[in-house]
């Protein structure tokens, strides 16, 4: 099947009911809204709805209607790999990594900007926006340059090289902004209503934010529709997480899968906002933050998000936790040289809360744990090894090989 | 099926065969071997052979007997993507770039290194090796720490950033050389009877080759059997070349589709042996090269490799071309600016060519044309636009949006 089984936009907050269409927020409390699906259809048919590869296999629980708009770079379909070798170090049972550095722009984003461009295109839109600390924004400037859509995009001024290059050679329109995300966010969300362009952001827009959800069925399908006992996704404004959550509901609901995961969101220790309010049992206090590696994961101030990650995590049995940036750099290390699998810091963050977590009992680690890693390494901007080359004959070439493989 | 239906290792230019083993030439002409396949059964059982997702869906058709062995980082599987406006650019009727770049390591490189790591578990060696521009350095040294054997890892000075920062974080030993790709490999070359690694170099070894065939089975299968009239891949050595056209071969041996693709070979015009002698219908005279932005294509002596280009580019009718360094730049803005899709120089060039190609009329523009792009562009090291940054107020971020939006 490729129809959209979505059927109703519901806010979050009170409940209210809209019909589908372009719209970001409660008409009568301003809560953010959701997505809402034929469940009915989705127990009766069962997981056979979907056909074909990659994200648009998910179109029926997609708020795309028509086929025309749902244009792909190839995204969806990443690895779910069993990393045995990384489990044992860290001490858990079983470790499964979700790699979405194989999407097309090398990062997570592209399951959201897909279906952020696809909207843009179902609503008679031209151009897009976004501000972003480098993955976003490549991410929206690529999809909508495939869309042929124009595309102005804000990218901070610290946003690594490999980031920086990918933007300009994507994007219509690249303004690189001094400051930071949370700042120039709040200024960018005012000017959406103005109707100039298509909001690409992560604060408000459902359109955008469900493509994300297909990460939750990919994880049920490719674990036959066991899912791990535990999934830990990052949290920066919360759309991964919130996404992921929402997807297994979504499955549970229809009767696809017996339980939802039990859900870590996982911080920077340098961006912790929910992290301290999930502690704290207080509500969210926005943060002023400076740089992290997790460059990705940088946002003080999550906005509504924020406080839509905690509700989900106060309402089932749920953990979070943060990594400072010398973990994370170890993490993203230690993946490379266990495993083979090159991700950057903001995409192992995961993977370093998991270690402190599981090191400090926090989590039990009889079970078995999926981490989902947001990001390829070739993002990475650091110094790299010395180019200082050696020239080799035939004698020294065997003596080196010998001398370091001869053992 | 996950049984290997490799039956043999036959010699490409005296056709001796041998049982399937780890032998690098024919014992009685030195001459290359290729993999061979029982034929009837692939006949018999048509494409319904293969399952699972990914390379190893096409276990069958590799040389890889047992399944504990087939490691994978989530490699194949890549979106063969529809260019309407690239098409309409280059002049073309329909343009489908087989996007590479989606592989875990970003590169074609990736489907040799699976069955070249693959092969050293199977053939009981505990390291492997590889000389390297970088791409084929960081793909070897990610799938050896994925299976848990030792790398040695040569790479090229002047390896991108990016490539270079992806090799010392995968690899086990890494050791920078100063000279090139060409003189470097011979003395390599000498050294793999010593059995101190597995060899995962692109000279010999057709248990590493073999991987690469599965680029044609997957082009064929995500066309419905019904492949382009025209594939264009890149040659350096030459391995992408004749794997894919082994792969179509096989294919049209065993019924599956009705006839190869014309193949064109494409080349860096500052490492173009192989169509110079095409050209001149002499033997390849192997060239003292220089640096080209398509770090991967940078070979000026492609070995027996190049000749076995050539003779399958006499054998039926096909193309040859070249490349200038501006050119092939030019396509990657291209190619990111009209379709989204952000490539590195080598994997480019192909695009490059058929532009070339097209407006020389030496292809027929009226035909559907797949250029196979084998690399991401976040490889590429190039100065990243200006970081001086904006900060804006309400009123500037307004101002802004309204003039490059508002229209």
């Amino acid at each position: 099947m490729t129809t959209s089984l979505a059927r109703s936009l519901a806010c979050i907050d009170c409940g209210a009911s809209y019909p589908l269409g372009y719209r970001l927020e409660c008409a009568t409390c301003q809560g953010l809204l959701e997505l809402r699906y034929d469940v009915e259809q989705l127990a009766r048919h069962g997981p056979d709805l979907f056909s074909g590869t990659g994200l648009w296999r998910y179109a029926p629980v997609l708020p795309i209607a028509d086929p025309a708009h749902r244009i792909t770079l190839g995204e969806g379909g990443t690895p779910l790999l069993d990393c045995p070798r990384l489990a044992a170090d860290l001490g858990v049972r079983r470790l499964l990594v979700k790699f979405e550095g194989s999407n097309p722009t090398g990062t997570v984003k592209d399951r959201s900007s897909t279906t952020a461009v696809a909207a843009a295109l179902q609503f008679g839109y031209r151009a897009t926006s976004v501000v972003s600390s480098g993955n976003a924004g490549s991410s929206i400037a690529a999809y909508s340059a495939r869309a042929g859509l124009a595309s102005l995009v804000f990218a901070y001024e610290r946003a690594s090289a490999p980031k920086l290059l990918h933007m300009a050679a994507t994007t219509r329109d690249l303004v690189i902004y001094k400051g930071v995300y949370d700042d120039l966010i709040t200024l960018w969300d005012r000017l959406v209503g103005e109707q100039l362009f298509f909001d690409c952001g992560a604060s408000r827009n459902a359109y955008k934010h469900e493509g994300k959800k297909t990460i939750a069925y990919e994880i049920a399908e490719q674990t036959g529709f066991a899912p791990p006992d535990v999934v830990v996704a990052p949290v920066a404004v919360g759309e991964t997480f919130i996404a992921a959550a929402r997807g297994f509901r979504e499955m549970r609901d229809a009767g696809w899968i017996p339980r939802v995961p039990t859900m870590v969101a996982a911080q920077a220790a340098r961006a912790n906002a929910v992290v301290r309010a999930f502690r704290s049992g207080q509500p969210i206090e926005p943060l002023k933050i400076g740089y992290t590696v997790a460059e990705g994961l940088a946002a003080g101030n999550p906005g509504r998000k924020g406080d839509w990650v905690l509700r989900l995590l106060r309402e089932s049995p749920s953990v979070a936790g943060e990594a400072e940036d010398d973990e994370i750099l170890a993490a993203q290390r230690r993946l490379a040289r266990t495993e083979g699998i090159w991700a950057g810091p903001t995409g192992v963050a995961t993977l370093a809360v998991l270690e402190g977590l599981v090191a400090r009992k926090e989590l039990d680690p009889d079970q078995t744990v999926c981490a989902i890693v947001t990001e390829t390494g070739l993002k990475t901007e650091a110094e790299p090894p010395s180019r200082a080359g050696v020239a080799f004959d035939e004698a020294s070439l065997r003596a080196l090989v010998r001398e370091r493989l001869g053992g």
